[in-house]
């Protein structure tokens, strides 16, 4: 189907993790070339990873000559390119649906709990642990509370975030809570997010992606 | 064409500038609902727009009985449903280069420098005026300095991010630059950008997305 795939990733790394699950809902065979955020100040700044990816996060992939940055523009490539099973609904409304939980967590949860964004708070403002674990779980609690609203008792919502099928939706629910649970965030709160995550960690497809069997698992 | 479109904004909002932008490209008329982000605790918190959008935030795009969130959601389904023109290119590697561009600036710039981040840091974590500045301009210049390196001497740059049509990436980079002038960023290590912000705002779709051209400028 494909020779050439290769994803630079992080085993703890959420924005990774939902590149891999979307791989595997695929049926895609990929090389995995880790990169190591924490080690030597960060493989991702290195001078051989910036050269392909200035912005020096990951994930990256990169089907043969391309590279892509962005987890979710790869998942939206990977579903143009490799269109079955579908990561998307067919319909424009159900799509927006998907697309606008997915971007909840990708643009309003995650990018304020990177590693990159906590370094900065110890570093610049000499926050201690404690206060940058308060920003941690507000972030998600917040994004969390709206998400639960979003799907809880939604005609859309179904077995996954959306119907039947997994989506993007559930590639990035899946990383955000397993990061919710490194910071032990109480999550009875939120029901239907942990229904959702438990139907989709029993799929193969989401199992294999868990950062605890990457191969550059600590 | 459509007689049913409202989109809740804020004239000062970077990720509503961008849909307006996107609208005003399709040629799509539509009500502007105005919800004011900081006037009594502000108005995105009250009880009536919290049942509209759960995560109390701008912009929310209304379609008939179909409400929208997320900025680039909503800019994919304008897309979808009223495909000309193009606010995506026809390639899947077009596609996903720009849908990049976009999401380098929606997840890695703006939702860190977002109004209630920044009236979290102030108030949770006691950060001065200068520290809140300096943390904003920080992410400014990762990110610039990233869609640069990516976008100056590309092939696929052209009078545009990507090509002589505006695109999604267009749509996002406008709003983030008005930003970082509102914040007097140097911006002369970015050339490639600064060009593209001068090309698309000489586009009246642009021009008139300007947040001073909204009815609810203060």
């Amino acid at each position: 189907m494909n020779d050439a795939l290769t994803l630079y990733s992080y085993w703890r790394s959420s924005a990774a993790y939902r590149v891999r699950i979307g791989l595997n809902l695929k049926g895609l065979v990929y090389e995995t070339r880790p990169v190591h955020l924490v080690r030597d100040g960060g493989e991702q700044h290195a001078e051989d990873y910036r050269a392909l990816n200035p912005q020096e996060l990951v994930p990256m992939l990169v089907d043969g000559e391309r590279r892509i940055t962005q987890s979710l523009a790869i998942l939206e490539y990977l579903d143009e390119v490799f269109p079955k099973p579908a990561l998307l609904p067919a319909d424009a409304r159900g799509r927006a649906r998907v697309r606008s939980l997915a971007m909840l967590i990708a643009c309003d949860i995650h990018p304020l709990n990177n590693l990159r964004v906590l370094q900065y708070l110890k570093r610049e403002n000499a926050l201690e642990q404690p206060a940058i674990d308060t920003w941690v779980l507000h972030w998600m609690r917040e994004g969390f509370a709206a998400m639960e609203a979003m799907l809880a008792d939604a005609p859309g919502t179904g077995t996954f975030c959306h119907g039947e099928t997994p989506t993007i939706a559930d590639c990035c629910l899946v990383p955000q809570l397993y990061n919710a649970r490194r910071f032990a965030l109480d999550l009875s709160p939120y029901p239907t997010l942990v229904r959702i995550d438990a139907n989709c960690l029993a799929l193969p497809a989401f199992d294999v992606a868990r950062p605890e069997s990457q191969p550059d698992a600590a």
